[in-house]
């Protein structure tokens, strides 16, 4: 029977918790699908900073390399908040993305009918909402050169960065973002500074340019700050969104706040080829870290990408999906997303209701 | 008695509605004030570029260089939006800006009483809202050299920009920030990604030193990403925000929408000396143009913050913000901010009704 490996790293906060849940719903499945799963853990993150002093040892990144998935919890903390840039838990992150050549980012953004009352928005407005966003996760401003700190003219200090895309950066990220909305509802949003940028102009030059491999899905434009406006406006609107890295940092954190239950919310992170990084949208969590109080179903929906996109495992996928809703049918709510007349849960119970449900 | 000059830049689409009716506010508050006011009107952005082929005509600049302040009402329109960079409304804008040396950046959003509802927030967290964006206008990637378009090492297309601060620029428009935060709630939160960005760790670490001259004002920092989320889970939390251009475009933007009225909403620009720019945050909305549809009282409110900040003629502009107010309370209602039970008026009545009022 077939077999996988998958890459495990907790990080730290809530990570480890909330991977230990996702773990056991990989393994369910597995032996209810018919394959295996063989688990390898590595330290990451501010974790691993404190064991090996690096935030992504080499071991770490080799192990997700070779493995055919990696599911990540979550990472950072206060504690090495001050860190300078080559010892914070981040630059571990980046250096995982970059590693694996995970260029293209899937944030999901749903608004479940069971969780409409957790979001600050209007009823009306919240409900329905089913986006996704399509980040490029591995060029632009935060890898982009020359960067750093000199001195300018006047013998002022200053601070820099590049932002800078090449063509074929743009184009394949673009295909994937015509790929993922031609599966879905065939609309595509381009995201974009194009009234300001050079960076920007080259990415609508080149997502213009793609659209014509693609007369089936509807392609359009908006300028970020636009964008930032209409998640607000009028989410619906939105299917499918691709636009740079930090555009798309900031652009798919207010999309998962508009859903309420960022808890809730997994990623993908995909390369070309080669195995995918898989997590949950939220952070570490430090102040509910190791009080069994985390949300794991963001993680569960994670591994449920993982088994989609990494592994092609669909149906496995769908198990957990269904689990998911099924447990959130039954009243199970963390406190992140509880309200009157629902039962409150921890962590390990939300997930073994999961393993019920599966 | 005093005299001032003020350019007006009626520009496109409902640019010149607006600022009509905004002048006969300025006229009639001048002369209950006892002050006298000489209007200068220049064309700029699509208007100018249609009549003398460039955005922002040496005229135009010299015009708001000389007076005490310049009201502007919106640039750009569909007709331009494929014009090469140089020809475009926006880049009249930035030049604007630049000449005039604005790089304070003041967009307060606030949720009157009277409008919670065209919020698409709920209303126990909309209402309330009122914080104030200070965005650095006239550096960071707007401005970065180098930038352009190009080819890397492999021969491929690349479209590039820079990112980047000096110092005396983060110390300017920190010290603007920690006044406006001192004149209100005593709070500021500075927003940057310090976790990816050097240009954000040189911020970061010059608001932090700015911070030693106002021990009266609680300073915290956020992430641009996290940011985003905050303003859409929980608006009331912020005071005054100062972040970079960039992420001030977006983050401002997304603030106003959460207000539900940007049609409401001025803004003001304000250099070291000299005369500062005045506009209504939102656009030339050109499929409403010329239709007496737009909402002026963005505009109003607007030359009442030029009669602030660029005239210190403070009771002036009470006048204004009052009559504002009272033309709302007496259920007074453009198209955009219109509901159920309120008298709906064009752009010109709005106008009246807000004379009457003052
Ligand atoms: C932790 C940080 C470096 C990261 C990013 O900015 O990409 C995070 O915000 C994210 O979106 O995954
Ligand atoms: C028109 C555009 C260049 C401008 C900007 O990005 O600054 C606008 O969005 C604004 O915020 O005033």
């Amino acid at each position: 029977s077939k077999s996988y490996n998958i890459t495990l790293l907790p990080g730290d906060g809530i990570g480890p918790e909330v991977i230990s849940v996702a773990k056991n719903a990989l393994q369910l499945v597995a032996s209810l699908e018919g394959f295996k799963i063989a688990f390898e853990e590595m330290p990451m993150g501010g974790a691993a900073l404190d064991v090996v002093g690096v935030p992504l040892p080499d071991e770490t990144l080799n192990s997700a390399k070779k493995s055919d998935a990696t599911l990540l919890g979550a990472i950072g903390g206060y504690k090495w908040d001050n860190n300078e840039k080559h010892l914070k838990p981040e630059t571990g992150l980046l250096q995982l993305r970059e590693g694996l050549q995970v260029f293209a980012n899937l944030r999901p953004a749903t608004v479940l009918p069971q969780l409409v009352d957790a979001s600050t928005l209007k009823k009306e407005v919240a409900e329905g909402v089913d986006l996704m966003v399509v980040r490029e996760l591995t060029g632009g401003i935060y890898f982009g050169k020359p960067r750093g700190f000199g001195t300018n003219e006047n013998g002022q200090e200053i601070g820099f960065n590049t932002e800078v895309y090449a063509a074929y950066e743009i184009d394949r990220i673009a295909r994937i973002a015509f790929e993922t909305a031609r599966k879905r509802r065939g609309k595509l949003c381009s995201v974009d500074k194009a009234n300001v940028l050079e960076a920007s102009m080259l990415w609508r030059k080149r997502v213009t340019a793609i659209a014509s491999e693609y007369p089936d899905v509807e392609l359009s434009h908006m300028y970020v700050d636009n964008a930032a406006m209409q998640l607000v406006r009028n989410p619906k609107q939105f299917d499918t969104i691709v636009t740079n890295n930090i555009f798309g940092d900031i652009l798919s954190d207010e999309a998962s706040m508009i859903t309420g239950s960022i808890g809730m919310l997994p990623s993908a992170s995909l390369g070309e080829k080669g195995p995918g990084l898989f997590e949950p949208i939220h952070g570490s969590a430090p102040d509910i870290a190791g009080q069994d109080k985390a949300n794991p179903l963001a993680t569960m929906l994670s591994a449920a990408m993982l088994l989609k996109y990494g592994l092609c495992e669909e149906k496995a996928a769908q198990r957990i999906e269904a689990a998911v809703l099924d447990t959130l049918n039954r009243g199970f709510r963390t406190g992140d997303i509880h309200s009157a007349g629902q039962k409150l849960v921890g962590c390990k119970e939300m997930g073994e209701e999961v393993l019920k449900s599966i």
